[in-house]
């Protein structure tokens, strides 16, 4: 396998991702390169770690993720490289990695330093181009990571939202709206079940005082307008709306609140 | 050729498209993949129908397209998979193979129903990743249709707005504005001069109340910011205006009346 | 190599460019295909050529670049195609190739004309389907630029906005805002230094009365909020403001003044 999936949040409107692309090329001509998305939300580390988390398990064995959402570029932060059993990942360390070592085994972890699989000339504001992809480009025909760097222990991780279960309610909280203004939550549909049971058409889902009956299984199940509750695809609790968008028709954001209960 | 069209409405700034690419990919490891578009207008069957139909004459035989605006995902709409000439498709049955069944010779279709070819996990709300993307890649790899269920009868056809002639006037609509904010209609070159014959130049377009004097070749032969009409590309009459949008500036959109007259 | 970059206004919502891509596979099956961008701003050659310009250098030895904003799309300009020391490129003759011809040393350029090598029926208004790609595709495959058609004299070129060097001051403008709102100026790294010195940070940034002090290296040496001039990854002045828009909260825009003094 000589895959390299690429996260990054440098938009599709400005060269800088066909640049990594034209680098990576260069350095590896067979390389197949896959985009998982270049419009993470600028800046937005933990909004790239969910995209990345629900992304790379339907990557071939082999794959090699390259993540750059990078406000600190040019400072202190370290880039790291991370080995799982199946695949390889290159990022900063600044929590973006904090889902794949929440849920793999990390058999390998290097601060990358060596300046020989960089490019000659490194900018101080564009990482992506100049380390990022040729080290991916590398990783990816074969490079070992222990050539990278010394061992990079204290990955940083970011503080993931919890919901909080109190009495006989649950109290998650919006984590992402996804392209569809579907808003999706931080309530994982495995702790849903371990608290109110198998029966989830019992539950009542309240955003704000509007009050939705029961997690349902597919969007059509409701009529059009209407709001619906169900596990998404990535197996968190979801909030939609039928053939509209839940975040301008409820309002919901990033951080607002879903309170679940039992019964109606 | 082991080629996949992808035509979906997710967008990109999800990572639901780099996914349906990670399971081809892992089915399918020599698939070479091209985008047609993922910003097709959610949930926008009809507009997804037109977009393949410009698209897929202009790709080499062998091609399979998977197609997925699906607002019926979950539900109980079926799946279909079309081989024609020289082209296989896959889509959910709501029309979307609509301008496909009306120009080509259907050679076999069917209800895809067989699980093995479908992801082990079948989530109710993402059938692009498991079903469509892995269906696509076993048939990019040469899989027969008879594979994947039983024959399909009766594939769903949405209604085309057809233009309306009466004596001497033809009245068409709006049917897609482009990125440019070319507004292209429902009325077919070849119509046109079937009825007004081939001097195209002494037709005016109405467009309500303002007038445009005879059909052009090529945007630049008006002065920018003036509006012209011609046959576009797809071979349908097109409103636009020179560097400008004609949806913005004439106020066009979807729907919006364009009536043709012979003569001044 | 058989590689071939795009770089386009056509947007991703429409099929353009996945149609290019269906054109380029039908010629050339085994070509590779990088898009540069699809989102250079509609009918703005200025910006697609400092767009290219900033890209082209870091693809490979034998990288065909096929640029397409062409506002004059069947009207009498040319085509040209230009081969220099390892790239060729081919575009519309309206001055996209401006900073090619600025940096490289041109070995043949031609002006494309010979049918036999673009789609049988040529439309008007979409020659990136209809000669673009398949030319391409074929120059990718090995074509020689000869078969292309005559030696095409006299290549057009934009003249570009210079800064103005007046006793102690430099007055530059801002000429491309990117994905980040990050505003990128006229004026070069190495003019900055042969002007004002080897030291940087003695150089004050007027921007509309706003001043700025120092020249950085990266974006998080100031603190979130506040403004920043570095000089970016093309090589240019570039303001920023850490983890904000320097479009949205400085206002600038495309033509802003910014003017640099030696001391404070």
């Amino acid at each position: 396998m000589n895959l390299i999936a690429l996260l990054t949040d440098f938009g599709l409107k400005d060269p800088y991702v066909g640049i990594m692309k034209g680098v990576i090329t260069r350095i590896n001509p067979q390389a197949t390169i896959i985009d998982i998305t270049h419009e993470s939300r600028p800046q937005d580390v933990l909004g790239a770690a969910l995209i990345l988390a629900s992304a790379y398990p339907y990557f071939p064995k082999g794959t090699v993720f390259c993540a750059v959402v990078d406000p600190g570029v040019g400072g202190k932060r370290r880039i790291i490289a991370l080995e799982t059993e199946g695949y390889r990942f290159i990022a900063p360390d600044n929590g973006l990695l904090t889902l794949v070592c929440k849920r793999e085994q990390i058999l390998k972890s290097v601060s990358v330093k060596e300046r020989k699989y960089f490019l000659k000339k490194v900018s101080p504001t564009f990482h992506g181009r100049d380390i990022f992809a040729p080290v991916a480009a590398y990783l990816a025909k074969g490079l070992d990571l222990d050539n990278l760097g010394p061992k990079a222990e204290r990955i940083t991780k970011l503080s993931w939202p919890k919901p909080q279960a109190q009495a006989d309610t649950l109290t998650g909280e919006v984590i992402y709206i996804d392209h569809f203004g579907n808003a999706i939550s931080n309530v994982d549909g495995e702790l849903l079940k371990s608290i109110f049971g198998d029966d989830l058409s019992s539950i009542t889902v309240d955003l704000k005082g509007r009050l939705v009956q029961g997690i349902s299984a597919y969007y059509a199940q409701v009529r059009p307008g209407e709001p619906i509750a169900l596990i998404g695809s990535a197996g968190f609790l979801e909030i939609a709306l039928r053939d509209e968008s839940a975040e301008k028709t409820l309002g919901l954001k990033r951080g607002s609140r879903i309170i679940l209960k039992k019964g109606q």
